[in-house]
């Protein structure tokens, strides 16, 4: 994985990075993302996991994110019913980012610290 | 560099993504560094390389990426002064970031496109 900056990036390049900054961008998509990864496959469980988020505005997002193929809601025909939220094959692929954003957002409030 | 989600996530690797997200979100502030790293270093030579981009809002951003140490802005004294933008050795550590974000944008189109 290269650290340094792309010298070459194409008009082309640039739009896969508008696309990619428009499926990861607001406030709590990638946290949402996170906190099923780490096991809170419940509507609760997620909204516990999740500082400030309203259920309101989870609700939203978990919809938007399933739109997008990211997340999937399960139904299970028990009773009462029972609902869990998981990630999907294609969510994973956001790995390296996710990865990547962690650590530079390490490094980038050890910078600040300074 | 793993591809798969991180499973165990904290509070603070939370923290560390928004604040990521927070540094990199808007339309323009990854095109603006892309631009420079293509070699485009005076004001005029980003306009036109980023499309639709306002002269109004190019300086607004260009600040904005100053303020937050990741351009550095460079007069040369010269008749007529000569102002140039370059990219910070910190704005570099962007590098694999920026290179996910190329990465899975393209993977996006594509299976979009199906």
């Amino acid at each position: 994985m290269p650290r340094t900056l792309p010298k070459h990036a194409t008009a082309e390049d640039m739009k896969y990075v508008q696309d990619t900054l428009y499926v990861i961008s607001g406030k709590w998509k990638m946290m949402i993302i996170l906190a099923i990864c780490a096991g809170n496959n419940r509507f609760k469980e997620i909204q516990r996991a999740i500082p400030d988020i309203t259920p309101r505005m989870l609700s939203k997002e978990l919809k938007e994110l399933e739109q997008n193929k990211l997340v999937v809601r399960k139904v299970y025909d028990e009773s009462p019913v029972l609902i869990e939220y998981g990630t999907t094959p294609y969510c994973k692929s956001f790995g390296a980012i996710i990865h990547e954003m962690i650590r530079w957002g390490k490094e980038h409030r050890n910078i600040i610290k300074r």
